[in-house]
């Protein structure tokens, strides 16, 4: 993409209505605008970060098992008073009169709906276990809607639901999301820790959060430090003992959100020199509820040994558009947004450093030709524009490449390459470059 | 994918409240169920299609020059107010009251909230022209929803959105939009007619809508039989006089809507035995209105000769969630669906006809494994199930390969391979299958 003609209205000023840094930085960097309190239009860079997260979201899922499908973003009121929570969501749910008087809500979240679709569908435990899931967009009418994407109204959020015929078979399907969120976090360059939870108007008694520790967290957590060098492993575990393990692993050490705090215990279990007492961001909330949902609704399966019973369900959250902020927040410094190379929106930042030099002109355009069908994604900041202005945009917009490309360079046959993590730089020829960075590897 | 563990909720009976092919179809395929009144969910082998049909909208898009973003769907009443539609749209609109009691909606179409964008971001005559897209949940709340998702409530649409520095520009911006709306359709398989057409609310005096001839349109529409033999260039036209001679040539014809035809012109332009009086359903609709955003809203840019006067809009909208059930009625037979390849769920169907057979297990096994990993997406019914009841369902769903194997088949080194669109069969080789087939080629 050639930045002279990319929708990308950068701010030098910090917008004074943006309290933490990934907020002033996504309006910096021409990621996002608000439209009313708490609800955003994602200008193209940001999308491009939040297509990157949904895809890792969705390659780990699929791994897992879970299948993609799309329910809509409006419900009707009726399935909520068949569950029962209707009245219990309070004014955060955004309810709908639609022309018939008929009432309706923007979903805050799918149980209901998910369930209604599995009764209709499936009768038998032969069919279980089934995971389903979707990424749509959610409607949560808080009071106070702020830190940008992080707290806002209308928000992304993959939910998943894992359908089974009894609750040993659950806490399979609940540990094999588990293991995926971590793997997912992980991509994105995050350490997530699980955290006992409360479960709130989702209902359960089994319930972990995946927090990432940041001053600008909302919710205060307590958890041993070795959590932050724990490995997580990258595949699937298939043998449900081996994975069972795995979760146990992950979660015997003691971590815990401010609501499932207790001090005695964190004291008696954690030696102080590895309290980590801090703030998170919750990014990832698992849930298994047993048959809370199936019961009211009515969702059963036959049995192998006779019979029917309600099936048992967990539900599976992960806050996508968060997400951006929560990375941002892991990886800034004072110039800008330091992306990770899996959720980049592009690759490389190409800067030609003088406008106007024909030579110029044509190797920065056979090098943006050249890295671009190697299948990298560049942008190419073919602007006419003092190179100090230039720079501090590419800091600012944090790509993990930089290529600087000026008159001088060119005559001695070097470019200067900015790796912008650390802020090494090196100079070396284009022929150096394009080996080093081949072609494109695809994927996970 | 194997079919096995997919959740594919097909059904044998015909819905009764399906009124038209494609609603049914997809009904009883498993692509979609009915959650409220014009309100679906997208269940997996629904959503596939429903993405694969949006990659080719995006692709060419962002071939003609276009840039996606991402709006909102829930936006403030105030844009509207300022644009003066507020109480145009009637009760089609959603309209919502948060609990701050602030008048919000739920988009129906997007031409204040990109005024909005634009007028913040750009200010001068040199960003232009600029071309800004999204894919997005739409809602109009229909008195009486029909037909599937031909006319729900819930729809998804892609809408762009030009700005240019006068009406020349402007004009090239639209032409742009109309050549990419000719190949977009045409890589679907669709034959699509672009017609002179009512501007309805969204204003201006230039438009057409694109139409898909079909028994179960819901709109008469009158053409010359030639437009159904046109070529369409499957390239981008660069130069802007030849690409307003290919617009020229495709409208030179006659090709009205109800609202617009004029039966002594259409007689006297067209011979009796070339004239088309069909039903036909609208994919597409673009609009160039100039000044009536922009001037209402003060969208504003700068001019190279000095001074300052807004900016001259188009819009162009294509019903993303419509075209599933558009391409289903142009394609299907007594027996069901039949997906062009562009847009298929899956390529092939590979099904196994006996459970049970450890031999025909590992050579069913192999083969789908093979397929996969040469990148073709491919549904296993590996299920325990009658022939009948699996070839029901391959030609219900409408993949455009089958693949059939069997223990006589497999004796004989032989799979019989199907094709859906003609039912023609052969016998060949699986070493001859795979190497006609080869390695899967992306993309566009």
């Amino acid at each position: 993409m050639r930045l002279s003609a990319y929708f990308l209205p950068t701010m030098k000023e910090t917008p004074s209505e943006a309290q933490i840094m990934s907020h002033r930085l996504m309006l910096r960097a021409g990621m996002i605008r608000q439209s009313s309190a708490g609800i955003y239009s994602w200008l193209p860079l940001g999308l491009k970060v939040l297509e990157r997260i949904k895809t890792i979201v969705r390659e780990e899922q699929n791994r897992a098992g879970a299948q993609e499908l799309l329910m809509p973003t409006i419900q009707s009121a009726d399935l909520w008073q068949e569950s029962g929570r209707y009245d219990d969501y309070g004014k955060e749910m955004l309810r709908i009169t639609d022309r018939h008087d008929r009432n309706m809500l923007f979903g805050p979240t799918n149980e209901e709906l998910i369930t209604d679709i599995f009764r209709q569908a499936v009768r038998s435990y032969k069919n279980l276990p089934l995971n389903l899931y979707h990424i749509q967009w959610k409607f949560r009418d808080e009071i106070r809607p702020r830190f940008g994407v992080m707290r806002g109204r209308e928000f992304l959020m993959k939910d998943a639901y894992s359908f089974d015929k009894d609750e040993n078979a659950a806490r399979i399907s609940y540990n094999k999301m588990f293991a995926a969120y971590l793997r997912t976090f992980r991509r994105m360059g995050l350490k997530a820790i699980p955290m006992r939870a409360d479960t709130g108007p989702i209902g359960g008694n089994l319930s972990h959060e995946f927090i990432i520790l940041a001053e600008t967290g909302e919710s205060e957590v307590f958890c041993h430090q070795d959590y932050l060098e724990k490995d997580v492993a990258m595949d699937p575990i298939e043998d449900p003992e081996a994975l069972q393990a795995y979760v146990d692993a992950w979660t015997c050490l003691y971590a815990a959100t401010e609501d499932m705090h207790d001090a005695s215990q964190y004291d008696a279990s954690v030696p102080k020199e590895s309290q980590i007492n801090a703030r998170g961001i919750e990014v990832g909330h698992v849930f298994y509820f047993g048959t809370k949902y199936s019961e009211a609704m009515n969702a059963k399966v036959s049995l192998k040994e006779g019979g029917e019973a309600a099936v048992h369900m967990g539900s599976y959250g992960i806050g996508v558009s968060r997400l951006v902020g929560a990375v941002i927040e892991a990886c800034h410094d004072d110039n800008g947004i330091i992306w990770p190379e899996s959720v980049a929106p592009f690759d490389f930042g190409l800067i030609k450093l003088k406008a106007g030099d024909a030579n110029l002109d044509t190797a920065c355009d056979d090098l943006y030709c050249k890295l671009t069908s190697l299948g990298w994604d560049v942008l190419y900041d073919d602007r006419d524009d003092r190179p100090g202005a230039k720079f501090a945009t590419m800091d600012l917009i944090g790509l993990p490449w930089q290529i600087i490309l000026g008159p001088k360079g060119l005559a001695a046959g070097k470019i200067e390459l900015k790796r912008r993590v650390t802020g090494e730089r090196e100079e070396i020829s284009i022929e150096d470059l394009l080996n080093r960075f081949g072609e494109k590897q695809g994927g996970a």
